[in-house]
């Protein structure tokens, strides 16, 4: 485990690591992949014209699903040249994208395993897949002037620029006592706050992406969204848990309240308006789709094995274990490592008593103007 | 220290580790500079007719040096624009590459500050520089079609192919007992195998980065080279000291007599001649510039202070340092870690009786066709 200042996950196997629990990105790829296809379909409708496919992959972060977008981009274009009976197809250059903090030394050692499965999948007639990587901020230019195809991103676009700096409460919601986040129970600055944040990340990151691609390019990005247009129960999930989890530490002396007080998850889950809204006003993509779908979310073995009956203590502890894997780093970064155990053991009783949760998510896809 | 089933260096901080230690590829940069300078300024003598520039450096590693040639690439573009008196200078994306066990991670930790560096330097108006990880074997395909404008590499196309593999002896040379390397007490197919290695790699080398490359693209290779065009004396180096101390191992009971008989260092020196030859042949490139320069290696202490008077045991322990921060993964694979400090103390010995070595760098500039 390392302390982050940054947001990213934890590495390795271990039971709270990243790859081996259940993600949203892996659980809402089967409703979000139309719309990656369709996108896909509708902008190389002439496959045979474009040499190399440029495509990014934003916070691709380090696990088992640091792939999977980038390969459904490949299986489409296979089917197309399928389709349209040519011979050969366009290469590929993917450029996996996250912050320097993210493991991509583990990404790297399961480069050729990948492309050698496209390669005994798809012949060799195929294009070939150069993989790169990219470390940096997508608050911040990444690559050149107009030179990406396609532009995919899960999950990622949810975390605040700020996230960047620390996870200090911004100015102006100092009074969010009680809650590390944008919770129903919060005053009405601290939704102010974040939206109001949202709102400038998200338009300078619309800005710098279309200086990045080509006109007519494609950008597939999936949220983690709102149901209603103010924060509401309906939309409470583990971040509602971790506070109250991180204030029996406080009242059993264990934390200091000022530093659970100034501890802010600097993530921002939008509305569907609202990003109809930044999109139109950014003004340099034309919006093509957008869709909420609702998911479950939950550990691993709970979601596929429904039938399986489990102990309400033993679905707890594989909650905690999987908020674990995304808020580790940023915990102890803030808090230090000792509390940790405590703070997911006691997570993990407040999650015994629910089922999972049902994740709102919102897929959009836009065209470059 | 990690184990390596291929060339890669010690990665960290310690006084073993490559970072820490002098490397030829510091000590042959002001010699070197000149041509990689020339071959910028001659390729883009319309600087402001291209967009991004794409610089690949192959072999990069994870160091000081991971940076150097792409500085000088930088530098001599920011001149470049000053002198033509343009008011902002074309994009640069860099491509570090190195096989997937190198340290990219380390290498991505310190990309910011490296572009802040050149923002610093050389104002806010000077192009944006994205630096970019590819992951991968150059003796397989890296890049896109015709998509690189330079191409850089400092001795590590010396590396052979089947380094990929292992550090066995290739076949054919199981009559080089008492050495690890192609020396000149081995025997003529020692030599001959060893040769016929290198070309078959470096045109193989050539082919591919012909295809990746745009035409009238520029390649700058540094080789470790040979000053005769047989193995000899003069071209003895460390390699021969680190058998004498394996094969000490082997009087003592430590190390099987089999296992030092079957050690290789995948690696070949070439002569210039060979070179000319070989580009000749493989016929994508025009041999631009081929320059022969002897340099001073040995431990960083010794060559930056020549008046300093060093015992002659600390120094054979830094000589000795420096080579075990280039072998110890590859010997630590093919031995084991317990022999490691035995064989460097060894070493250590040996080197205490030299004054370093003189090594032979041919520099070469190509064009292509």
């Amino acid at each position: 485990m390392v302390k982050a200042s940054v947001p990213c996950m934890n590495s390795g196997d271990k039971e709270t690591s990243y790859g081996t629990c259940s993600l949203p990105q892996e659980i809402v790829l089967p409703k979000a992949r139309p719309i990656l296809e369709d996108t896909i379909k509708d902008m190389f409708s002439n496959v045979s014209s474009t040499d190399c496919i440029k495509v990014a992959d934003l916070g691709c972060s380090s696990g088992p699903n640091t792939f999977m977008a980038i390969s459904i981009v490949v299986d489409t274009f296979h089917e197309m040249c399928q389709q349209a009976q040519l011979k050969t197809s366009p290469e590929f250059q993917v450029f996996l994208n996250d912050l320097p903090e993210n493991d991509f030394n583990n990404i790297f050692r399961s480069v050729a395993s990948f492309t050698d499965r496209i390669k005994k999948g798809k012949g060799d007639k195929f294009g070939l897949c150069f993989v790169t990587g990219v470390p940096g901020s997508f608050y911040g230019r990444l690559f050149p002037n107009r030179s990406l195809h396609l532009v995919h991103s899960s999950y990622s676009v949810n975390w605040l620029s700020k996230a960047c700096i620390s996870f200090h409460v911004p100015d102006g919601i100092g009074n969010n006592k009680g809650s590390v986040y944008m919770a129903e129970s919060s005053p009405p600055n601290v939704f102010k706050a974040h939206s109001r944040q949202f709102k400038e990340d998200f338009s300078t990151f619309l800005k710098l992406r279309s200086q990045e691609m080509i006109p007519g390019g494609r950008m597939v990005l999936t949220f983690n969204g709102r149901s209603n247009l103010y924060p509401s129960k309906q939309d409470d999930d583990w971040k509602l848990q971790l506070a109250k989890s991180l204030y029996d530490l406080v009242v059993e002396g264990i934390v200091k309240e000022a530093d659970a007080d100034s501890f802010n998850i600097p993530m921002y889950a939008p509305y569907k308006g609202e990003l109809c809204e930044i999109i139109q006003k950014e003004d340099s993509f034309d919006l093509d789709k957008l869709e909420v779908v609702q998911i479950n979310w939950g550990p691993r073995d709970v979601l596929t094995n429904e039938d399986f009956e489990f102990d309400k203590y033993q679905r707890g502890q594989k909650t905690a274990n999987s908020v674990r894997a995304i808020t580790e780093p940023m915990l102890a970064s803030h808090f230090g490592e000792d509390i940790l155990d405590k703070l997911f053991t006691g997570l993990a009783k407040y999650e015994a008593e629910r089922l999972g949760y049902k994740l709102t998510s919102i897929v959009v896809s836009m065209k470059k103007k």
